[in-house]
């Protein structure tokens, strides 16, 4: 049986993967009367005269809402919401493992921006912050955009930023591997959906000389006109080196090639127009865009996929856990350029001097350091950067 | 120190009274392939094909938001959303311990009626019901109204329905005690929002000769105008024998008082007005419309309260696990009038002859037969009636 049959096997005999679990003792009914009725009304009253109490008195303070629209789901597209539950039901299972979060799948029946951004802000209120998750490009970037300026608390689609901190974490450590200078080195990025767009943009933050990307319609160019939001932002602060053409041209002399797009589309000959020492991060998964074996052998000197089966993996879950850990433990208002910054700097650095080779760039998504070093990471930078409230 | 001041101080050690359950291992990385990627898209697409598979391979069979304005919070009135949340916390514990169903508060920082019900809407495909919580009268009809048309899961007001079935319960059993014909009876309500119209509505649906609601200007008199929307259909089928005026004269001559409005508002002498042996239920919490004590020295033959340390405690918690608990366990669309009906009915035949007395018409809260009885009755209830899917 292989793991996708084996695991609808599992969802069946698990039948949810979560559940609730009581923090206070409902025996007696004395403990009904401080639990529930009359007691409570004490805790209402004073979150009523200061609502930051609600953070003391419930557990806002460690909750995260999961919301999809089902429309980018995996690699499977708009399957719907109630498709998406099993996979929102696996993230706050993550989410509970990894950053000990309580996190809770909110799937709506509505794909419309106005209406999503309406209904996540009326229900942010009941939570520590939001994770947006496979909401298609290029509503996502409107919905998180506005929904960031409407709520007060932390709001982080996580297909763009998790997986640009992750695989800027892994930029950082095999550019240590090859001993480049991020501030020289050109990236060629192929997909412009939310992770291209949102990998660009995180890759020039951390400093990257030039970043290329490619959309359907080929590389896209500084200052031509695009319809679609996210492909008009990236016209704006990539290729200024002014390339055009396909994926082959933008990929030749790149120092780096990252694929979040479709399988099997670079070529062993592409990998050897790259620049010395080329890092290669095929991410589609689970069929990647050149297989690890086949950029070895075209010359690659790094490799990182999605797979967990080989070196290297460059995966989510090494990122939203810890990152949401450090939001809540400073009850965050955002998260911000300064946090996400910090989060790829802490995850790298668990990669020591001695251990850094080209198979060992990335910690383990098992390793139980990761979560909390990024957190604290996380929590300082938003002390020091004003997004935090404690 | 008082129970208000004792809840207090443990709901700063509880830091919240609910958290979440990992039902699924994730331990190794074959655990993370198996609950999340890639091997959780094989549950994707077999629910796409059939929505309904989303009951079996996700916990959204055992699931309910609790849902909030945070506009009638006990007795506390509009304190807002932050502040309704330990109040949501402690229900949604009372959902786990009494009827094993994983709720979550969702708490709304909007009033609006519209906005309310389109957000409800939203978010109702992550759940397998909504239970609705404090929401003032009159806009609470009207959402739950559009909800029920909107949604294809049970879509419940507690504190109308919840408590007008546990009453309901009461009064079957009450009758039992005196030996009345639920026909022949008048009832008295004192207080006229989400709870008085409903007991006034599902007293009459449980057969009840007629009943006479007072609101704070008065009698509601039959065919008058009203502008609430809940006076104006108490208007339409209650008070036939045409009394104008006060409470009192409401209760001149009934054989039940009941009372969901505010402390102290009965005298002996308005008990001693009443027909032969008169039942009388002042709900009022935590001061009621009349003490016990005293409306037994009236000669009142059966009283219940809101009180945990008095004999016939009327308290929701005997009806809401039971009935999402069957309405679940069918996957119900509705949770509609003979559903309740079964409710109140399983809920009073716990009871047997030879235990019913004055002092016990209804069982205790923490009786563990209760939860299990109730659904039974209502998922058989649904079933007859056509709301079930299984």
């Amino acid at each position: 049986m292989d793991v996708y049959e084996k695991s609808l096997e599992k969802h069946y005999e698990w039948a949810g993967k979560m559940e609730t679990k009581l923090r206070a003792p409902v025996e007696t009914l004395d403990d009904l009367a401080l639990c529930y009725t009359p007691g409570v009304s004490r805790a209402c009253t004073v979150i009523a005269e200061d609502k930051s109490k609600v953070y003391e008195l419930t557990n806002r303070h460690n909750t995260v809402a999961v919301v999809t629209d089902g429309t980018a789901v995996l690699g499977l597209g708009d399957i719907g919401p109630e498709a998406a539950m099993p996979v929102m039901e696996g993230k706050c299972a993550l989410f509970k493992k990894f950053g000990n979060i309580d996190a809770t799948p909110v799937c709506l029946c509505t794909k419309d921006t106005d209406e999503i951004v309406r209904t996540v802000a009326a229900i942010s209120t009941s939570y520590g912050g939001i994770n947006l998750e496979d909401i298609s490009a290029p509503r996502c970037f409107e919905v998180e955009r506005r929904l960031k300026e409407l709520c007060d608390i932390p709001v982080f689609h996580d297909d763009q930023h998790g997986t640009a901190i992750v695989a800027g974490a892994a930029l950082i450590n095999a550019l240590r591997v090859v001993g480049k200078d991020i501030k020289n080195i050109r990236v060629a990025i192929n997909g412009a959906g939310s992770a291209g767009v949102a990998i660009a943009k995180f890759f020039k933050e951390l400093g990257a000389g030039d970043v290329v990307c490619v959309c359907r319609k080929g590389v896209i160019v500084a200052n031509e006109h695009y319809e679609n939001a996210g492909h008009a932002e990236l016209a704006g602060f990539t290729n200024k080196s002014g390339i055009r053409g396909t994926l082959a041209d933008a990929i030749r002399g790149a120092d780096v090639f990252l694929g979040v797009s479709v399988p099997n589309v670079v070529t062993g000959d592409m990998i050897k127009s790259m620049g010395k020492n080329p890092i290669v991060f095929p991410l589609a998964n689970p069929v990647p865009e050149i297989t690890r074996a086949d950029a070895l052998a075209a010359g690659a000197a790094v490799v990182g996929t999605g797979a967990s089966n080989q070196p290297n993996q460059i995966n989510n879950v090494l990122i939203f856990p810890g990152i949401f850990r450090g939001a809540l433990d400073c009850r965050a208002r955002d998260i911000n350029g300064a946090m996400k910054r910090a989060a790829a700097t802490a995850l790298a650095s668990l990669v020591s001097d001695k251990e850094l080779c080209a198979d060992y760039i990335i910690p383990n998504p098992l390793d139980k350091r990761v979560a909390g070093t990024v957190a604290d990471a996380v929590a300082r930078a938003a002390r020091e950067s004003g997004a935090a409230r404690i």
